[in-house]
């Protein structure tokens, strides 16, 4: 969308429009509604949302140890010490972490590879935080590493990627149990599902 | 969404995924989408995006011709001398403008009406820019009102109350013909749509 398609709206308001729509899954009509929603915020409220996007570009960084976004390095998780340090999980993307802390069932460590093996998109190990995944693995007394990458074409060739990697070494190499999602329905999961849930079946 | 669901999160971030979740229409999944993609902008990105939402909040004012939304009062419609001066379509809405405009088959004047009567939420007349309009209508050599209010319950009773208190004027009085929109089937049409689509039939 560019200044033309808004001939008749105030500039200060047509530019909004255009940095709103620029926003992933924010189409014109929606960055219109979000654009008049936030003039009719009270000041506070815009002040706010204004100053919260700038402290984020300003304070996040890189975790050290697991490559969190995070306000300082070593994160929250990291250097929390009631977590267990002997446990990995590594994820795709910072927003699998906030879902798996959600569950409360997971204590451990985590490690975000930022992406997913994708030779269709140029993007191999290298472009991943993989090789911080393996110093991490080296150097600290870990026992089990959770492969908790998104049960995809990609995140199934990094998580395979990964094990083969780590063949040799005697840590515990684990993967999230696929099966039929809790209020899904038989007759309507793919074949794919449920075949991998009948091989993972489990005893009552 | 408080800031007790995103433990795992970095505070600034927390707060920025709260403050998108306040937004309508973005919900927290949404919410946190936009916050990570945000803190991915490159800064001079981000930075736009928050000055224009400070922006609005300091230029806009109501135009004090029309009520439209504006930097400037009278607005960009309200000072172009090539617009017909003597036509006026009245709208709930500012986004309406922004649609009738688009079609670039409207060369009058707006009056926003800033929403419609609707007794169930307590919106009379005069929580509307209604008297504003009178006081066009009767200062101005306006021939022809235009009532583009939407084809609703509220926008119909809010053309009625106009169209009624004009009713000794002479000024001509007209809404937007309602009918099939293009690209619709007759199947899928409801019967309301239908009878207003054969009430208004032309020839051919």
């Amino acid at each position: 969308m560019t200044l033309d398609d808004i001939p008749s709206a105030a500039p200060s308001l047509a530019r909004l429009i255009q940095e709103l729509n620029k926003l992933p899954g924010i189409g014109p009509k929606s960055a219109q509604r979000l654009a008049y929603h936030i003039i009719r915020l009270p000041a506070n409220e815009a002040y706010d949302l204004s100053e919260a996007i700038q402290m984020v570009q300003q304070k996040i960084v890189f975790c050290d140890e697991c490559q969190n976004l995070t306000d300082k390095s070593p994160c929250n998780i990291c250097s929390n010490p009631q977590r267990q340090r002997n446990l990995i999980c590594a994820v795709e993307d910072p927003l699998d972490i906030l879902a798996l802390e959600k569950t409360r069932c997971y204590n451990g460590l985590y490690h975000v590879l930022h992406g997913a093996i994708s030779p269709m998109s140029g993007i191999g190990p290298d472009q991943l935080k993989i090789k911080e995944l393996f110093s991490r693995l080296s150097s600290r007394d870990i026992t089990e590493l959770i492969l908790a990458t998104n049960p995809t074409l990609e995140g199934e060739a990094t998580s395979m990627y990964i094990s083969r990697f780590l063949g040799s070494t005697n840590i515990k190499i684990t993967h999230l149990a696929r099966g039929i999602p809790i209020g899904g329905s038989l007759e309507y999961s793919d074949s794919l599902t449920l075949s991998r849930a009948f091989q993972g079946r489990q005893q009552f």
